[in-house]
């Protein structure tokens, strides 16, 4: 008896392929097939045959390969010369994989996404038994997909993470964390495969533990993106993920390589969703047709549950037609501070500084592009087609202080504090200043109106309630009326960004 | 030459099994096969061996069927008395479907997610073409599907919803008001096949239009699950989905039914969420075993991202260490007003009665237990095993008045007044009332603290701003650290939470 819960596996094995048309089928013509194999001593496997259509794969050893093609040119010689036959031939270095699974159709899928397409297979319901034909080179990946859903063994999901700063070095720590836990809850494995900066990259396929910052450091691999492409095809990894955490202009332009290489993408990086929106539209496209997905809840209030939120509202026929809110935590740090207390601007801009909440030079802050970064993406998650120039963006630096170098601008930071205290005094009794993107207007047209610009809000709003370095989102909409969605909390920081694409990653993983 | 994309269909065939061990795929079986068969003059289709293994299929038509069987028990006599071959028998009113797809294996998932297996298959990479056999019965659902994949034709999602009040009324013309637009963005088709009420229940296998309310009027059908069952499998409907926004608490008792028959499950109704936690358990259980979903965003928090947070949050291995906001609309309105205004809780809490933000009888509100089932609800989201008696409920109904009639409560709701008044008074300065839901507790064990109580805050904290009859709620967690995550906005509402159910139903679209 064949043991139900065993993969075998019969390898240098080959397909002798016999087409012809409007002649299979016929009575009698499969007989003199297997007639003809069998008086040329060669033992048939697998037969699949497509009689109602145009050809008939019959499977055979390797050895006998060259034999059977013979026999079968000789016995049909007269068909060949006559057009009836088309062709003959042999494919080699196949292996076959039989099996027993009552989730035949999943395992194939899970195939199919790996790129695997069994080059014949066959399917018995009542005997219950698989058999599929794959490429030699294929066998180890294929049974270990087999493996996984017969089994019940855990589903493994392969990250590749670029860039381990701040926000990648913790998400490695905390995928470490948590690693185990996830393995037992939802029978997930996660493996950190690769790890890449701007300079090397290491590679570890049985995944990455806690010493894995040795094992980059010590690294001699040069990094490429063709490198990890290489690396998931020679080790035939399944479910990929590249996570990219740099904030790299250029390493976007990789992510189509990897869509079409099999990988989703997930990350904090929000180049790619402010590039032109020709682009931004291509990209969608090239998922869609790779069936692959772009997660990057992290781009705006980093772990805060906005872009999902925003993209279920809309997709459902919500009408939003307003989303307003402190986008930047190192803003909302400043102007928090500067409306309660005594201090100059330039007191609280440099404690931002020295507090690590800024950018080295936070002229980069003050200039409101990253917000209008932010404001950006979620018009874009309405339709919008918006583009970075439409914004109109207050600066928070003098144009004087503009293009002086960064320690000229910190030496001249106190030419700010007339201004501003001007502004903070100018104010209605009560009021706080706050640092906002507003994306408003009519949001049914194909643009919207995107502001970026300081306010001064009623102390007891929403807005002016903010504390510390803390991001807050306002979403009106047609349903909810006067009172928005609020979302309010740490929108930026190493952990919660980490955590954030760790969900991301998560989401990923529960569809595969 | 065979049209690419035409899905051709042979009705009225039949599957002839040969089932024998140890002895085939020995050489010359086959030709003995196949000689048998052409001497008895039957034209044989797609033949599937498992040679290696212990079957052989083959397709011919129905009306062969018994003479095929016939000349090969005849043929293997022999091999029959000595138990080589162990059976030889037909398959009839079979359906051969032939198509050409470079999306084949997510033809199959979808049949299968769709409980249709193939009796047989067979696809030849090179050739491209695959033949699947079905039962008759099948045959057209089956070809539906494949259409869909092939012609990219829309994914046809079909909605059985259960109550059609307020939630559900307006559930109804969300969906009927964007279907459209779902379909162009998402190629999804959104189709209303039921509505059913506690009495009676109206089908349309084409999907509801506007008229919707005249044909559950008019309908004479009985209400009963085992007919919503019957339709989808008469109808053959792939991708099925029950939405319940019922509060029906002997509804919920049949979602076990539903998700054996092929339907997820989505739905505002959170009485499953509060059953005792091994019937909880083993519903999850079901659903994987299933491979189906139950979502239920709307349970708390109506339309507000809560439940999806905290999931994603907790199994990223992020430390949540409390949960606590205000969880009740209604309740929401009453301290909110109370607490700001000169009027007696009595006249405030006639007023949210007037305004319809109260059940009928405003004790249900004032019990504090539909609180206690939400909070429960997010407890169990971070596995904790809590039970709905194990919650520290302070109900706001003074004991003498708990068992009398809803008229006697309502004649004598000033006797509240007094109690009230003083709780209010007896405040420090600056300080609000808001009735919360409180998870605390080491969350790292089995069970956490739950406790549904009145308590004051500052005014100017987030708690305290809370206006109208919005709801709050504060995720407290490891990396967030003392500064939450804030969730804020309409809690309730049958628009809000039709649209978060409507959010569900999209979520769910998209696995699909």
């Amino acid at each position: 008896m064949t043991d139900q819960n065993v993969i075998n596996i019969y390898r240098n094995k080959a397909l002798v392929n016999f087409e012809g048309k409007d002649f299979l089928g016929q009575i009698g013509v499969d007989s003199r097939i297997f007639n003809a194999l069998n008086g040329g001593g060669i033992s048939v496997g697998v037969i699949s045959q497509q009689a109602i259509e145009n050809g008939i794969s019959v499977l055979v050893d390797e050895d006998d390969a060259q034999d059977a093609v013979d026999v079968l040119k000789k016995e049909f010689e007269k068909e060949k010369s006559e057009g009836h036959v088309s062709n003959i031939y042999s494919i080699e270095n196949l292996s076959v994989i039989g099996f027993v699974s009552d989730n035949y159709n999943k395992i194939l899928s899970e195939l199919q996404r790996n790129k695997i397409f069994p080059l014949l297979l066959s399917q018995i319901a009542s005997a219950g038994r698989v058999n599929i034909v794959v490429t030699g080179n294929q066998t180890e990946i294929t049974k270990n997909i087999i493996e996984t859903e017969i089994y019940g063994k855990p589903k493994t999901v392969h990250l590749a993470l670029i860039g381990h700063g701040n926000v990648g070095g913790t998400l490695v720590e905390q995928i470490l964390d948590s690693a185990h836990d996830i393995l037992n809850r939802k029978r997930v494995e996660l493996k950190i495969v690769a790890i890449a900066n701007s300079r090397k990259v290491a590679f570890n396929k049985a995944g990455f533990g806690s010493d894995w910052r040795q094992k980059i450091k010590y690294s001699q691999n040069e990094s490429s993106v063709q490198s990890l492409v290489d690396f998931a095809n020679e080790h035939h990894l399944e479910n990929l993920v590249m996570v990219d955490n740099t904030a790299s202009k250029d390493f976007v332009k990789n992510y189509p390589i990897f869509v079409e290489n099999g990988f989703d993408v997930v990350g904090s990086n929000k180049i790619y969703n402010t590039l032109p929106i020709a682009e931004y539209r291509n990209f969608r496209k090239l998922l869609e047709k790779n069936k692959k997905k772009y997660l990057y809840e992290t781009n705006v209030g980093a772990g805060l549950p906005l872009i999902d939120t925003i993209k279920l509202l809309h997709l459902s026929g919500e009408n939003i037609t307003r989303i307003k809110g402190v986008f930047s935590g190192t803003l909302s740090y400043v102007f928090n501070n500067f409306s309660l207390r005594n201090d100059k601007f330039s007191t609280i801009t440099s404690e931002a500084m020295e507090k690590g909440f800024t950018e080295p030079d936070p002229r980069e802050d003050l200039s409101g592009n990253d917000v209008a970064r932010k404001l950006l993406i979620l018009a874009r998650e309405l339709d919008l087609i918006n583009e970075f120039d439409d914004i109109n963006i207050q600066n928070l630096v003098p144009e004087n202080l503009l293009s002086v170098s960064k320690e000229e601008f910190l030496s001249r930071l106190e030419e700010l504090d007339v201004d501003y205290q001007k502004i903070k005094e100018s104010q209605e009794p009560n009021h706080v200043l706050r640092y906002v993107g507003d994306l408003h207007g009519d949001l049914q047209k194909e643009k919207g109106e995107l502001d970026v610009k300081l306010i001064s809000v009623p102390a007891n709003s929403a807005l002016g309630q903010l504390k510390g370095s803390d991001s807050i989102f306002e979403i009106y909409t047609e349903s909810y009326g006067e009172n928005p969605i609020v979302i309010m909390g740490a929108g930026a920081g190493a952990k919660v960004t980490a955590r954030g694409v760790f969900g991301d990653i998560l989401r990923l993983s529960e569809t595969k």
